[in-house]
């Protein structure tokens, strides 16, 4: 259907992708080839077009905070923003200081500090997080092949000390609940998750379908809470680009520091980009350009 | 067209209405009546349905910044953001901390410094800005009853220290050029701008209409400027409750410290409520209801 | 010798005595008695006047950063402040916004951050840090029953997130070269180390004689250390009441939050007070009082 | 009577002299020779040893706040810490941040904002503080060639935006009484009286003596006061630089922009050195030389 739309978005970007820096803070990581990029547009009848590197899976890393997110959403509804705000937090995505000022309470559940409460809480509320987290994600997007990558999660544990701060500073003003050893565990297992583009895509659907998952009529999350996770992701979903994204791309989305980028219209599409090497705020270069290209070409936009 | 509606929402809204504090920075506002309410909607076809306190005017404050932005944005297009950003600011609207941090550059054109710079650029841009101010506005609503308080302006002068602190501050930072006196002297006066629900509600219809004026047929931006002005105004608009608007509301909107609050749902829409009465944040805590009602009782939203 | 002036000074302190509120963020501290109150002076003859509970044993807590930090100053000399600043903080003791706006570089040795990277050195520069420590102070004191509470130092390790917060963030800035798990460690024994007033005020001496211990004559640091690490007393010994302590008292001092504050008069006399009950800067309340009214009466000040 | 000793740092010093960067922020600074440097030394008998440009006049800039300081304390005595703290400030000296997180209370009176506080006061509590100022010096150092620099005066207004924002932001918070343009002016006056390194010496030696000038025995301060204002110039005096220079040169002492700065020994004497190029903190590089080579050679200091 868009397939000739990605094909020339593909060729003007060119000259993009690899321009950036591939994340390097874990060895995991640096060694991703910053020339592959991948898109994948899955419509509301699940009609999925995709080129390039589009099957090719990577670790979803802050993508993941959208699906756990919605978990907790799902069982706590409002009562959630007891233990984390919903507000842009103008600071790049692991800051302290922010933390310290509001006393321990973080700012949104899309900087890692709020993703941290958020996995906090299900630790609270499921039996098997892990499992459960996996079994969620196989659902979202009909398809059972979904696993944590062992090295990546110990990877980011050996070098995760920025997190283990925001845990135990957390832990200090009493809004984690559970063992800071645990907490880490889950988020760094689920930051690891592998889903290619056209996974991720379909996952994304039920965000553009007012919370219900096409394949399966499935419903994730009431109407109103399907918009206001969109609305939370447009205003902090691309941490302190987030206001850069709403102007250029004009989609609510959520990005990770593998390369990923997921994005939807309402009662339309799913969009998921990939390409590992990264501009100054973390977020993949390539993938923002092409998301840009594709939001002009076709003037969808949800303003 | 949405008589009925609007009779509702006002039902339900009389226990909200007075809640909360009239802004008593200046001398000229603190004498609100905080029991007044006014709503009106006004659709892309310009029928116009109105309520309450609707033909009242009030200063239409932080409003203006709209406005503005607006008229610089047609001249200097992307250039504007060389002098001020478009991320939203996660803090109060006045604060000096990001500025410092952040070498004179605001965070966005909604917060105070960023209107500033927004203000000295349009007194290099114009010969006569207060007219041209003026005469815009009267295009855009179709009246040409549209005029500054000069009480109003005069006590924002009288009081108005902490703009006089952004405004030098950012000067030692060069991204002011003008005379501090001048760029002060015309913000006072656009904040002080008398505007009632109706001429807001018309005025901010461009924004619904891709950029061009429905009564006249003017275009004031281009179709992609006016999405960009309304991603910004969903992330900036309402100061350090955006997120909580575009989760509760859902629409781009711009708020002001006289109670007013002016939103747009693109393609269909532009609605203005206002009551003085004031929440913590500095919005009109019976308008976000009152808004809040009308997503939810419409299904309207960006999401 | 200051028999009648310690006994002048207990009769006019009394009321003061209790005020304040004991430190309470672990259990082993909270149960503490806050009519406490035993005052030492030890002149440079090491001639020692003791009054009240001066017998009475208390966990040094912070104040046993100066003997960490004279250890680690002794064997790098001003290669230490490559890890580490000498700057008073302007913060609370335990933040994170300094640290995070400073690339995890500490403002100062007093600072817990400050502490945990000197700690930190000492397990990377001695092979037994613990037993070296404590070998160190019986020395300092010519007493060799000094210990760990271990009830202390497990208590403090139960409740120690905010400190857990500040070595990892460290750490994520290299400025942390072992093991979290065993700097943490290690310091919270050092906090727990129990001495009493006679104890602290012999140990303090060698800071008074520029650098030598008096009744071993063995040299600890050089005459130029010795000032140095007093100076650093003066601006940061007492958290954000340093410019106070300098003010109202006058002499370089250091305090912890049991309650002791030790302090010194350079080329005549060390001076230990100690009561529970702590002022709002997490300070003894009626030590302050009681060191104001020692060098109000004596005239002594290094001003 | 330190002839020999200051050829002798004279000597060393010249490889110092002229490193580093001379103030450029007003034309009137801009123009300094690097190259110039002057040393005086009055011992508490009042004899002055002085050596190089001693005699040549510069602008006190920023010496001034200690004058101001005594005269505005000299009348309110503790009562003048309502309105601004005695805090080292861990900011630089023209930080906005500091005073907006501590609702417009300057930590101390030898930053701007604290400087500028003491500024209004005096304007509250004199007729003619710039003639009462003049005045005061002429007595302080026995002299009656102190003037203003009008140059250097106005020169600073035109460019004293950052003053500006500091006091309009005080003005908002309550915290300065007078008219903002009046307290900007005598600042701006102060700042430019012009002194050599001699008149600066003789000035300072009454904080050496316990409040009270030599050569006329008239008390400026009580001798609590004197000690507790050094005390003040010991943790606040030379900005984020204090602490360092604590350590280094261990005498309470005060810097300025133009490059002196003025050192006392209590009970000894009063030293000012001179030499226009600052370090990045914002204080002469030589001179902070010069006077760690003095107390080094002569074991002077306070510790």
């Amino acid at each position: 259907m868009y397939q000739k739309l990605l094909e020339e978005i593909y060729a003007e970007i060119q000259p993009e992708i690899g321009k950036g820096k591939v994340a390097d803070y874990i060895p995991a990581l640096k060694n991703a080839d910053p020339k592959q990029f991948g898109i994948s547009v899955c419509n509301i009848n699940q009609e999925v077009t995709s080129l390039g590197d589009a099957q090719q899976r990577f670790s979803i890393q802050s993508i993941s905070k959208v699906f756990t997110l919605t978990m907790a959403f799902q069982v706590l509804g409002d009562k959630l923003w007891e233990r984390v705000g919903k507000e842009p937090s103008g600071n790049p995505f692991n800051s302290l200081i922010q933390l310290e000022r509001e006393n321990g309470i973080p700012r949104n559940p899309f900087i890692n500090a709020g993703a941290l409460v958020i996995t906090d809480i299900l630790i609270s509320l499921l039996d098997n997080p892990k499992q459960d987290l996996l079994s969620f994600l196989k659902e979202l997007c009909n398809c059972s092949n979904i696993h944590f990558d062992p090295v990546i999660a110990q990877s980011e544990k050996e070098h995760g000390f920025t997190n283990a701060a925001l845990v135990n500073y957390m832990k200090s003003h009493g809004n984690i609940k559970n063992d800071v050893e645990e907490v880490l565990d889950l988020y760094f297992h689920q930051c690891s998750i592998l889903m290619n583009c056209e996974q991720l895509a379909k996952s994304f659907l039920f965000l553009a379908n007012h919370g219900v998952i096409p394949h399966s009529n499935q419903r994730v999350l009431t109407r109103s809470q399907a918009k206001r996770l969109n609305a939370i992701m447009l205003s902090c979903g691309l941490y302190d680009q987030a206001g850069d994204f709403a102007y250029l791309v004009g989609l609510p989305g959520k990005s990770g520091v593998a390369g990923g980028i997921s994005a939807i219209m309402p009662e339309q599409m799913s969009i998921t980009v990939w390409s590992p090497a990264l501009n100054r705020h973390g977020n993949s270069h390539a993938g923002m350009k092409a998301l840009e290209l594709f939001t002009t070409k076709t003037g969808i936009s949800i303003f």
